[in-house]
């Protein structure tokens, strides 16, 4: 018996070659391809569910597959070992659809989307990029003045553009005296604001004018995706958007399991070259799609003629990204290395633009309140408002931000990954597949459900996951507590391993191999993390002396956010009573602060004394906090006084749960 | 026959294998042998001259060789095409000599020594080293001080040592959570000051307690010379001190044949390369031998320790150093690239030095007025004088600055090489064989010589050159033309090939291969060499309305001043006639400069100043220089109003040239 084996996974036919007694999971990394291990690929969590459908393997048998499963070559990829050559199919669930990161659902009460409009900016006066192009036509080198070549351009910046205190790179020194002399001294120089106090950087001159051409990016590393925005800087206008997902996905879902994973020998040097790949992956397609608006702008945007980049990402990714031990982070008391960061050479962390392009990463305020949330509140422009506002941004944990232009406070809270599927019995991304809305006939008590593409379903995302509580609970399927009345009337209801269960779809309707269910654990996890949030919130706004009353404006982010029903969400107690009008969906809110950057340099300023009067609160360390969880973990809550009108409404109905 | 052959140099016997049709010079090269070639091998000066010993060569004839040379195997090493095997040996006069950095003649008037005292510069609040090491007791991080690890240091170096503005650099932050937790948050950061404004830069962290090991390094990079310093940073004391010839050397002999061979296909990057390659080998030298002082000191100073390097160079060197195109320096108008340069990594030099070292190149004031003069202005603390003073550094050309605290003036003199031995048919460089001293007995008129080392006359140096000229002069041998006296009656007057001469050693007596003579056009030579420094002074202090009688003091630099016999210098009409105490030898001043600055931020900081305010006179520019210049080609001068002393003990004497 040969020591080595073939693996080929479908769909997709991809074949490995790998040696004996390695798991199916590193088979499948190996073969670059995804399979969901939120744990990591520790046994724990079952969400690796393979199948074996030709030659043998050892292992892969756990509680989380029963005997059936097992017989029809259903195996846990973390946990089986490869023997002999093997085909092995992974299913829609396990692996990562296509298309999930935009797809959407239509016809409910959203949010309204804040767009963004440059001419704010102008009109604020904060329209500024911090780099910029400026075009020169320099006296030429006589015996009567015989400058220096850099004393002729920065004297030249100075006289024609008012621009002071400057320092020239070497490599632009390099370049500087047949740059000057290839268009009888008249070039374009390519210079770097400071972000606070400090020096103008030349950091690129060519010859002749090319100031029509001076793009930038920004960049959300997030836990799951990678999105980047290509820009024009002249106009702030976005080129090209793309995303992906982080290729870090492989070795866990969470920053905990990546943390645990970088902490390994070379594992940290790995997390950084995965999520760099996926910046690269992610560069390459904006640049072969971007199109200058330009008249005057030939040609596609090249590579070479992006010279700034800002980066947003929660406290682990910016560590990972930045080859920064992330240990501390999982341990207690919390520490990150730094939470201010220096601007970079791109091209040090690997990413693949020119030597002279510097990223600048947006500074975090704690391990668990990041730079992606500091971007919301700066691309959002919270930090500018008078209005006494609620940030939320529900990624795989939830941040929140209460405060205005004169003060902000901030947490993040342990909602766990209940809203983007995990710790759901069939929770999912919001991928194909994916249910995202629900609906029941209130004679009949049958469902309707929508999915992600419209494919037959195979799990339950976040934002179907709130709608399809609140619908229960207002049909008086669920009471307050989150329990199925056993009293209701539908077949669809019984009672299941893990206690009381409502069947979403039948295994013949579904796209997997089971019934889709929702079960009673299912629903205190989507409470626990519901009120977590609202727990949150309320715990931070009275810390100040205020009341949910006083808020006069709530701002969603997050990709759960877009698809985040208003009406549902009131219901359940997950966000305040308050006028739909008063709710802002700015999208991916890290996304648009690195967007806001890359064209602001004032915003780049403002955050450093917006992170300075940002104050972090540490729930669990705040006495207040406990109770107000507690008293959260009701639909919508147990003081009915904070949910008026989900009191009325609800009161007014039969089978309701009040 | 091969197209390969082998070439054997000797003394030494070192054995290259070269292509058949390469020159001789070119095999030298190779075989790392350095062979005079001031013309950088363009078969001009005829100083490559070699004898070829055994096997054929094709050509190497010239004018530069009689007949009877070549028939006796001497050749022009650059002119010789090897064709076969052979053994060459490379006479003294055209090899480097061993020791000739070092060594000097004494027993005359010379220039007292400046020596540099540190308790001037902590007097006078200047004793700041730009990089310092600060150790830190941090408070541990708890959960109610669980701050991000920079932060904490910041913060601690802000509350314990009124540091503030930091930034911390990226490599900086991949160590610090390690480095905090080796020593229970006991550790010493190394801190980087600004030049001017702008932040402080956290350069390295340490667990533990360094502080007692801060070194740094001063280089003066010189066309022929590479010197440099080991520096204990917090004494000021000097640990190790070492040099080596420019390995560009090879390449020619003075800045032009340098630029000429830098704007070949891959010559700057060889330029560069090689002076790195002798940095290099001097940094090794100084490593090797370094203590440090202190008692808790323990060890060698390690490469790693080295965080700091200043460097001192004409603008030249400077621009093959940093690999900047030098091309436009010798071209009308005479353009560098840049004459303030930003600080830089030490290692993107190819310098070996640990990342984060940070190398400060002097700022020059233009192409031909360099940071080693700035630097000499700096160090010897000229700037910062009430008195008005004369600077002179005497290189391969000469540079003299005027002024005080108040306001200085410089120029590049075009004296020629005259007194680096250049320019002067048995010139030589001060390496053993040179003649550098010389007395006339008055009666017989027969010379007594002093050589370097003692050994037989090869040639005459610079400063044996001055007291030659002057004594022949005092005893009447020649006149204030500079011609010899035809009815002088020694034997050794004789008329030869280039007009009259007189022979120093006879071909006997000699090391060489031929009488050692100085004739008339030498004395030409010299005496145009010397009329351009003085007539560079005089034009510079009347530009600003004062007198040569108006200084006060003379401040001589360059490792000809060391051995310059004042009275001799006076006598010629090189130096003004001031009084002895009143001139002041500062040695190599380049190297004192980038000293000062490796102990002093504040003096890094002033040359900011100091440069922009130097005015720098084009002398060719300027109307009174040529008439100052054809006044002073007289021995000592037109007008001996100028010289009343030498008038007066030339007057005196029977056969005075007066």
């Amino acid at each position: 018996m040969s020591d080595k084996a073939k693996v080929t996974f479908l769909p997709g036919g991809r074949t490995v070659t790998v040696a004996v007694g390695e798991s199916l999971l590193a088979a499948a990394r190996q073969a670059g391809l995804h399979v969901n291990a939120s744990c990591g690929g520790s046994g724990v969590c079952g969400k690796c569910r393979v199948i074996v459908e030709e030659g043998e393997a050892r292992g892969g048998q756990s509680e989380k597959i029963s005997a059936a499963e097992y017989r029809v070559g259903q195996r846990q990829a973390c946990r089986t070992v490869v023997t002999g050559d093997l085909v092995v199919r992974i299913p829609l669930e396990s692996g990562l659809g296509q298309g999930g990161l935009t797809t959407g659902v239509a016809g409910r009460n959203r949010a309204r989307m804040h767009v963004y409009a440059i001419d704010d900016l102008r009109q604020n006066g904060l329209f500024l990029p911090p780099v910029e192009k400026f075009f020169l036509e320099l006296p030429r080198a006589t015996s009567a003045d015989n400058r220096a070549d850099a004393a002729r351009v920065i004297t030249a910046l100075n006289h024609q553009y008012g621009e002071r205190r400057m320092v020239v790179a070497l490599p632009v020194l390099r370049k500087m005296p047949a740059a000057l002399r290839a268009d009888d001294f008249r070039v374009t120089v390519t210079l770097a604001r400071p972000v606070r106090r400090g020096k103008n950087f030349i950091m690129d001159i060519q010859p002749g004018n090319w100031t029509h051409r001076n793009f930038g990016l920004a960049f959300d590393i997030g836990t799951t995706s990678v999105y980047g925005l290509l820009i024009d800087l002249n106009s702030g206008k976005v080129l090209a958007r793309g995303g992906d997902y982080n290729a870090q996905l492989s070795y866990g879902e969470d920053v905990i399991s990546r943390i645990i994973y970088a902490e390994k020998p070379r594992g940290l040097e790995l997390m950084q070259e995965l999520v760099v790949g996926t910046i690269n992956k992610v560069l390459d397609g904006l640049l072969a799609r971007a199109h200058p608006p330009e008249e005057e702008a030939k040609g596609a945007v090249q590579r070479a003629e992006i010279a700034s980049l800002t980066l947003a990402a929660n406290t682990t990714m910016t560590h990972l990204l930045l080859g920064l031990d992330p240990r501390q982070i999982r341990r207690a008391p919390y520490v990150p290395v730094s939470t201010f960061l220096p601007p970079l050479r791109a091209a040090d962390l690997g990413i693949n633009l020119p030597q002279h392009a510097v990223a600048l990463p947006y500074p975090a305020i704690s391990s668990y309140v990041g730079g992606d949330i500091v971007a919301g509140v700066m691309g959002s422009g919270m930090y500018r408002t008078a209005k006494l506002t609620l940030y939320i941004d529900i990624g795989t944990n939830a941040e929140i931000v209460i405060g205005n232009r004169e003060w902000l406070v901030c947490a993040a809270c342990s909602a766990g990954p209940a809203f983007e599927g995990g710790g759901i019995t069939h929770g999912m991304r919001a991928a194909a597949g994916a249910i995202s809305d629900f609906s029941l006939d209130p004679a009949t008590l049958e469902p309707t459900l929508q999915t992600v593409g419209n494919r037959p379903p195979l799990g339950i995302c976040g934002s179907g996951l709130l709608i399809l509580i609140a619908a229960l609970f207002e049909h008086g399927m669920i009471d307050h507590r989150g329990k199925f009345r056993r009293q209701s009337a539908s077949p669809r209801l019984r009672e299941g391993g893990s206690g009381w269960e409502y069947v979403l779809a039948w295994r013949r309707e579904s796209g997997g191999e089971h019934d889709i269910v929702l079960n009673e654990v299912d629903i205190e996890n989507f409470i626990r993390a519901k009120a977590a949030i609202y727990a949150g919130a309320k715990t931070l706004v009275e810390e100040v002396g205020l009341s949910m009353d006083d808020l006069e404006q709530v701002i969603l982010a997050g990709a759960f956010g877009s698809y985040l029903d208003l009406d549902a969400a009131i219901t359940v107690g997950l966000l305040p009573e308050i006028a739909a009008e008063k709710i802002i969906y700015v999208g991916n809110g890290a996304l648009l602060g690195a967007w806001m950057s890359e064209m602001s340099n004032h915003i780049r300023r403002d955050v450093v004394a917006v992170v300075r009067r940002m104050t972090s609160f540490e729930l669990s360390e705040v006495p207040a906090f406990q109770e107000q969880y507690t008293a959260s973990q009701f639909l919508p809550h147990t003081d009915l006084n904070l949910f008026p009108d989900v009191r009325a409404r609800l009161a007014g109905r039969a089978g309701s749960g009040l």
